[in-house]
């Protein structure tokens, strides 16, 4: 049996959207990439394109920058969602001004919820020095608690370094 | 037997005092919270409060900014001594412009001796990019050489990622 | 049998040199020591000293601060080579504007053909926060994909923490 919830947890261009995508290629049910990311300028278009070009085809894809709820619940057991990342999730909600709180626990719930396998990827932000600016602390801050939420619900956590994975909770296989 | 020293060590709201906390509850010991935070802005005193709101009652509050030894030297084998953090005690005293090094030996030197079990709590602030300032360099050099000797001295060394810890020295339990 | 090549990840200050040289030296053969470092400040230049000093002698060092392919080439199977590091010559390329992919695909392919044990001390530089400028943005995701390939080419990747090493590919002994 796949684990329900598994997150990906890594620093930028660590390797943990590879290693994540490998993970539902290999689960074979059919695969939705649920797209958090939006294309606001010319640099995370070019991101987004990469990663779009890397994954093939075999994926429907979802965008949902903000309410991740309703995408998460149309979901069935006979799927696997890549929810790639909660990272840019919460940098939509900081950029929108929601409440944090009450997207988290939406997201949360909506996630505990979902009938398909989800594979939830997210970065590690706090490991550099405190940041001169109060919005760049609130977003590690943020960052943080919701690494924290989703890795006390989810049954599988893996770190990725230079592309290789460790299981921090859960097994890898 | 409990470890004498642990070196609890983690990045920005990792969930490392959370962690710590409960190592310091289940020793069973009287328990001392050992501060180094100074509530110098109303961020810090907002972050300070959610601290002691969270660890609730059954804890003696110790306040040590600058210097650690009077404190740990005033401990018994019948304690168990939370000390929160190291990085906070070592940016204390980069703002007072003391020596690092004789600060440091200091510090050690007293953890060594002290009778209490002790857990220390650090952060992890050198997997970002450069920082831009030089004073920021600076701080991120020291903090990863204290950690590097609090490694040494401790019996038991545990990283925490989104609240799970992992042993780097020493075993868990 | 040593592994023919061994890379050594951590953050600033995090004693990812110390860990890397106490390999080298173990090993038995004779030392290498394959710097890129450059002494354009006299922070660098304190630092660079602070390194030799720490080393010690026996070590034959070599300067390549770019083009790592003749360095590499030019070593026998009774040699052991620490090469620090792939974060110094990435930076290195960047402020020269060379190509980066093409200059990383003639690194690794030097670094796969050569007859000595290479050990490669890297950074981590990927779990900060996103970085204000764009420099800093594009040197954390060339250097994520650099970390990436030099772990998938190498037979042992060791992670480095406040001096504590964690295996992620292959076996510490």
């Amino acid at each position: 049996m796949h684990p329900a919830v598994t997150l990906v947890l890594g620093g930028a261009a660590s390797g943990k959207s590879d290693f994540a995508e490998s993970l539902a290629v290999h689960s074979g049910k059919a695969r939705v990439y649920l797209a958090t990311a939006q294309a606001y300028d010319a640099e995370m278009r070019h991101k987004i394109d990469r990663h779009i070009a890397r994954r093939g085809a075999g994926w429907t894809t979802v965008e949902a920058p903000l309410d991740l709820a309703p995408a998460l619940q149309g979901l069935t057991g006979q799927q696997v969602c890549l929810l790639d990342c909660a990272t840019m999730w919460l940098s939509n909600q900081m950029m929108a001004e929601t409440d944090i709180g009450t997207a988290q626990a939406g997201f949360l719930s909506a996630l505990d919820a979902c009938q398909a396998q989800v594979i939830v990827v997210t970065n590690e932000v706090g490991q550099g020095v405190v940041p001169d600016n109060a919005l760049a602390r609130q977003f590690r801050e943020a960052q943080g608690r919701l690494n924290i939420a989703l890795a006390t619900l989810a049954d599988r956590v893996v770190q990725v370094t230079a592309g290789l994975p460790l299981a921090l909770k859960g097994k890898l296989q």
